[in-house]
């Protein structure tokens, strides 16, 4: 509900704020009150990032991450340190950033801009899939590790990539499933619970 | 900790978000990505209401409220339809946007722009309090509803005002304490809870 109370070009700020994800018309407004007592860098700091975001921002030919506009592959294909034979498949962008986190994985990604989604009318020529069996065929990979989100899409879109990689002879992987580290065995849902408990290990 | 296999203008974009109030690093990822599927237009809203920001907005010159720069007085201030004679003070504009969004308030405002903190060496010259104590002078005020903050600081502030404002023959009130509308009495802290107790009324 817009206030009459606020000047205009306050209130247009706000709204804007609102409309990002995860920020609701109370983190807006405080938001820009923090904006207005903090130094003036801070607004243009951000207001010249976001202007030159998407002209900036361009997709890797090879992996589909994000690259800069000037680049055609992006930094992780064009970095000779990465295994060049394992491949990641992820749904976004996002995602390669969550693994990257880990600093777990130093092979190449593959980002798929999507899953397989009956509902959503999301079909295999809709996200980058032929570029992937291509890169496996074309490329020397030797393993392709499933990790798209573990949800019903998700799987799905890796049960059906799997079947599309298993006659081109590469290894194949998933993501496991368990019990978060850190959580607790009483708030884990039923499902994760029975994942845990199947692929239980040695100790 | 930044990541490598993000693009730098990307990268900075995140790190703009994530010294905003309430933003940490994973929703600063989150919104920059959420932009970056989004349609231009967003990005470029935003970064046009952050370039203005500073420079459009100036304080009304009578109650310190914030107004665009072309106007001296606030649109609160220039509104004929408030009531005249009735003062709330604030700590600062965030609670008149609070205030504005309840719909029932009709007077007029005063934005003390802090409160009083020995702590933090602010005293009565360092917030408008000089302001507050020439307005209710000259002009017909009936009523001074001391609305600042339920801390201790904003308690202090609020009783060093009660006595500067005692011998101008004033109407002096505070905002009630009590439990919060749709709040449950288990999680009430103490001192909320025993605020409740002394200040019942009859049902």
């Amino acid at each position: 509900m817009p206030i009459q109370s606020i000047p205009e070009h306050i209130q247009k700020l706000i709204n804007a704020f609102s409309r990002l994800p995860g920020i609701g018309p109370k983190t807006a407004s405080r938001i820009t009150f923090f904006l207005l007592r903090s130094p003036e860098e801070l607004s243009q700091e951000l207001s010249q990032a976001l202007a030159i975001l998407k002209e900036s921002t361009g997709y890797c030919t090879q992996c589909f991450n994000l690259t800069h506009a000037h680049f055609e592959r992006c930094e992780i294909c064009r970095n000779p340190e990465r295994e060049p034979n394992l491949i990641c498949v992820v749904e976004d962008p996002l995602d390669v950033l969550a693994i990257e986190r880990t600093e777990g994985f130093a092979g190449q990604y593959h980002v798929l801009h999507g899953a397989l989604s009956p509902i959503e009318g999301i079909g295999p020529e809709d996200i980058k899939i032929r570029e992937l069996l291509d890169r496996v065929k074309h490329e020397e990979i030797q393993e392709v590790i499933l990790a798209t989100n573990p949800t019903l899409d998700g799987d799905n879109t890796a049960m059906y990539l799997g079947k599309q990689l298993e006659p081109l002879g590469v290894r194949i992987t998933r993501l496991a499933r368990g019990l978060p580290v850190g959580g607790d065995l009483e708030y884990a849902d039923q499902n994760t619970l029975r994942r845990a408990l199947t692929g239980r290990s040695e100790m």
